[in-house]
């Protein structure tokens, strides 16, 4: 489907800085950008870099002074998601993984999955099949974990799996701890989301079945083949969408996702046979 | 029942150093000391004292100088318990609540159940019976913490619950903390316990129901009417067995519960229809 | 010196509840309440408490219906504190330690000294003098923390003595945590605060030197012979202002502490040559 | 220099089981590997794979049966230092630094980096360059972090900055933590160490410095012109030793590094005049 993502975020410098913005959706074999355009007032140095791991693009932006910056995000991009029937989403036996997916069996700073080995057994161990295991998994988070309230910066997957409160971010931590916890690789996401509301960014997590990286939205908030891609990584720490050295004080940020297209069938993964997967 | 209870421990000072034991048998209305004897090799200046809060008896022996040294301690108790139906079990409302019980809705340094509200109300809250709330909590704990393995002195029940391996210590902590983040005062309880196999201190919880504290063993290991209690506290900080002022090496240590009575018809609170309560 | 000290809060109720309220000041030998009333719109039914451990007295006020509740509170009070040379704050022997300052070696909720043994021997643990260790700790505490900033109510004394930011309850419960670390019995100090800027309660830490439990203001916001002692007790957790068991929105406070005697002479504990003790 | 280095590990397989194992030298441009060979008794299917993240190339080992196995592993290799002078070592401006390097200002599992900033800047942030900054840390680690005692597989950064007791594991992982906070990307480094006694796998940190990864060994346990590097990563969740998939039960291990040149002329970062960068 086609989409118009824009992004609009303010800042005040109170002393020379730099900012890295991880906000460009991702480019892939599906994924095309047809067009897009990031400015500034006043105008700054910007360079486009790409990370090694991890899959994204992201700009280095330096402040050389202080006041008041506005940062200008439009762009044109079809994105493209892949049906996969769920007898394909099977667990791949750990010595058939290709790096780029052991790597993320890991844990990292906000998915302590180490921590959680016995939780995930215990509660998800019984289910045979892979992809019906990060199904239940999607469906014990919505359930249990109360969308909202008060978390920090540094609240992680440990905290969210007993204070069981938090945003999609938490969500997807707790979604990604718990796959690795079952040795099913899994990544953090994140995206522009058509039809979220109040319109945001958006964080979900994919998890490695069958060859395949399946998107799951723990928060049920958005349809699945509405997202646009902008990072996947290890968590929260190497895709957040600004990264500040210096001192800038936030001001204010508008983020939008509209459609191009004449029509949109919104799909949730909402059933057990058939998985989303993003190309 | 009657029982004579025992343990011998060793230490070598590497240091002048104070001890501090809290293994003498609480002295309650039902629980009578009939005989004890504490002494040590060489022998020491010993002092006890009673807590102010909690309920235990602890003995403060200083130790001037380097070398082996061997606790030996004996007596023969007769403990007590109420069997209390469990319609009569029910909530406290905090308003009738006396400060003793008021006291142990508080988290302390292992029963953050603080950190575990919406855990403890999604897993329990729908359970409408304190005791049987009480019960669950008991049964979930068995049923997900497996005995053993590998705690540390810092482990707590907020690793507990999702780690979920541990000793009785761990157990006790985790319904202590859950309990409390119901609403329901909770204390930590250690004791001696016949039929405890290998011999050991034993450590239980007691929830306040019914204007009674009902204990718990969530390991199920020995028969609630054999406990010989010890304490009663917070959690494992105020009702260590030792506690260690200087330097001292432990050594090794035997505990022994032998039953004095002809015959013994041990019970667990396996039952959802009625409490014991330790008077 | 005396001072009339007051405090209005405002909820409204969304639901039957309980409140715990523990704002009236403290009843010792040296601080006499002279007048005090506690009232509330509407009338509601109070009932006062002494604690068994702690020192405090509390109010627990039913709240049959919702609706906006109004809590007034006003007392005159003279509170006293005893001069002690330096010299006579030294260390107290475990073996010559009553019950009352063994129980505040243990760690606690927010103050697990457990965890701090090294950092404060290594970094304490060369000052001979007791007193002089517990001030050097203070010093240690203003220096480092940020008065300020971004804290929770899960926030602890492990967390501040790394993330070096908080309130006055944060900087207590550091110092409560690093004097325990080094054998030094510690308890959590609540108080009105004459001179104390925005008005509001506020919170210290007395350290158990040479039999007296010598005051302590990490944050040095106010003098300490102007704070008027509302409990004692092991951290924020028994000695909370308020506890609420129902559902109960906080709307707003004001707190006001006014001196009643013609003149005040304010002293800081700034000398390491004598304490403050609060009688 | 030349060295041959070895290991041989036993395991029990209690049932079929995957194994990872991360102890091949890393091939650079520096340091040539002349000749190696890793075989198994009994005979077991075996894959290189090099990670894309990180710094490693890894054996995947398929393990189809339960039974005894032994890893036997030996190597020749030529390792190289780069000796550069202090003050080329200073700061990298974020807008002058690679993916490569802006990757490793993360936090990570065992390197809470967001959680030490203030530590780090109240500790270090009045020391002007950076070489000496790192320097500085690692003689605050070397001074206050005591080599030994009881650490476990979850111990980290955030652990060990309190507790100040742990392993090469332990020190490496706070130096990594301590630069990040202060901007200085930071890497885990895994090795063979010559001298290093008793011998076993090492573990040390890299700082990023004016275009270099600079060897820190916080531990100055050995001479750092005697490590043989064999990974660097985000911390120890992306380069351990072995990683186990299945249920393999660690019997021994021997690790050995040996000298083949004439003569070693040992150094260690002692001097703040300059620095090994490994090559």
């Amino acid at each position: 489907m086609k989409f118009e993502v824009s992004a609009k975020i303010a800042y005040e410098a109170l002393a020379p800085s730099t900012l890295i913005l991880n906000l460009n959706p991702f480019r892939s074999d599906g994924q095309v950008i047809l067009s897009e355009n990031l400015s500034s007032t006043p105008g700054l140095k910007m360079k486009e870099l790409n990370s090694l791991s991890g899959e994204k693009r992201f700009q280095v932006i330096e402040i050389p002074e202080t006041g008041k910056i506005t940062i200008n995000y439009k762009a044109v991009v079809e994105n493209k998601f892949e049906v996969i029937p769920a007898d394909q989403l099977d667990d791949v036996p750990i010595s058939k993984m290709p790096p780029a997916a052991l790597f993320y069996l890991h844990p990292s700073r906000y998915c302590q999955s180490d921590k959680l080995y016995k939780f995930a057994y215990n509660q998800f161990g019984n289910i045979e099949h892979a992809y019906q295991k990060v199904i239940a998994i999607r469906d014990w988070i919505y359930t249990n974990v109360e969308y909202g309230g008060y978390t920090t910066p540094q609240t992680s997957a440990y905290d969210t799996i007993t204070e069981q409160v938090g945003v999609c971010r938490d969500f997807a931590h707790l979604g990604v701890a718990l796959c690795r916890a079952l040795t099913i690789p899994a990544r953090y996401f994140t995206c522009y989301a058509y039809k979220l509301h109040p319109p945001d960014f958006h964080a979900c997590f994919e998890a490695y079945l069958g060859g395949h990286w399946v998107v799951i939205d723990a928060t049920k908030l958005a349809p699945v083949n509405g997202l646009i891609k902008i990072a996947s990584g290890a968590d929260a720490t190497d895709t957040a969408f600004a990264s500040i050295f210096g001192n800038l004080r936030f001001m204010n940020m508008e983020v939008g996702t509209v459609l191009l297209d004449p029509e949109f069938h919104g799909v949730n993964i909402n059933t057990s046979s058939q998985g989303y997967s993003y190309i």
